[in-house]
């Protein structure tokens, strides 16, 4: 299938089928849909943290906006973003791209020179707000790349941010949780969504034609 | 191809061959794959605007970070998201779907009125930093589009917002553009990426594995 065909075969399940779990294969190849992504500048600036442990799902309930998804989806991928971007976190990225590409060392130092200038200096909550728009790319890729694979998935924001990074350590990562993908399979007597048409706004509306 | 094998295939090009066009029906495409991206409650809050006009894209160029792109690219796609949350720009989502879905009238209401009461209390600037967020779901959708029609694209930050929504107009339409996305065939003599390796941080270091 296409991957129009697999943006609308897709929806945002409301309830999954606890009982159902995702293979471990089909995990990974969401993932890499999200570790393909394309970043600002190359630099990948956000993670995904897997869970599929029930006794850390538990604990992630109370923050959740849909905690029945929570607690029966198969597994929960959370992107989470650097809290702010430091010359060791360019660095290292550009090093391992030097290498990987078998270049001379400093081939990108005028290049990181300027992303420095550009970032080092500004608050943490500006970077961030950067760091945290890029994870939505990979998210976007994560729910094709499950949609390919006929898995179901729901995205969801508005989750206690402070108690899902304190559960899972983020701090200490240097990563700050922007957005949530409960992936499993739908329980279809329950995921009342599932039946109804799918809307989007006319393309007319959509897009603006500049002629 | 699967959109494993789409994401390794593309790669952000430096140099587009102005002498070729994106097909309409490959620019419609590309466009629906944003369409259907799935957004925060549903809202689809940013919008595609469609520039392909020599004298308009040129008007862009100053602004540009990479001119030539712009100069040279077929299509720019720009990514723009709604300055702001508004209860009749919210309303007017559900009573689409409310209509497409055959619902009764209100159906949504309860819902609508818990948006409006998240959203329409804070800051403009606070809204549009969600806003902007959803624009990027769709952009990597449109990505991941291109690449499965063998179209190369670049997406770009760091242009001078101000200059794009002026030229495009878009205070009017209440949007702030967000991105850019150039479409068009790459140059490969120009292009220098192209023959470089794709560089992704491993698995082990993009994941984190809670057990």
């Amino acid at each position: 299938m296409s991957l129009i065909e697999n943006l609308n075969w897709r929806h945002s399940v409301k309830a999954f089928d606890p009982n159902k779990k995702v293979s471990e294969a089909h995990i990974e190849k969401i993932i890499e849909a999200a570790r393909l992504a394309p970043t600002s500048s190359g630099l990948q600036q956000f993670r995904v943290v897997l869970v599929s442990n029930q006794a850390v799902k538990e604990k992630l309930v109370k923050g959740a906006l849909n905690p029945e998804c929570m607690k029966e989806c198969s597994h929960v991928l959370v992107f989470a973003a650097w809290d702010t971007y430091t010359a060791e976190r360019i660095d290292k990225v550009y090093d391992f791209t030097t290498k990987e590409r078998e270049l001379p060392k400093g081939r990108f130092d005028s290049y990181t020179d300027k992303l420095k200038e550009i970032y080092l200096d500004l608050p943490n909550a500006t970077n961030f707000a950067h760091t945290a728009r890029q994870s939505y790319i990979g998210l976007g890729l994560a729910l094709a790349e499950a949609a390919e694979l006929k898995v179901d998935t729901c995205p969801a924001e508005g989750f206690d941010n402070k108690l899902v990074d304190e559960v899972l350590a983020l701090d200490q990562l240097g990563l700050k949780s922007v957005s949530l993908m409960y992936v499993g399979y739908a329980d279809d007597a329950r995921d009342w969504i599932k039946p109804m048409k799918k809307v989007r706004i006319p393309r007319e509306e959509f897009v603006i034609d500049v002629k």
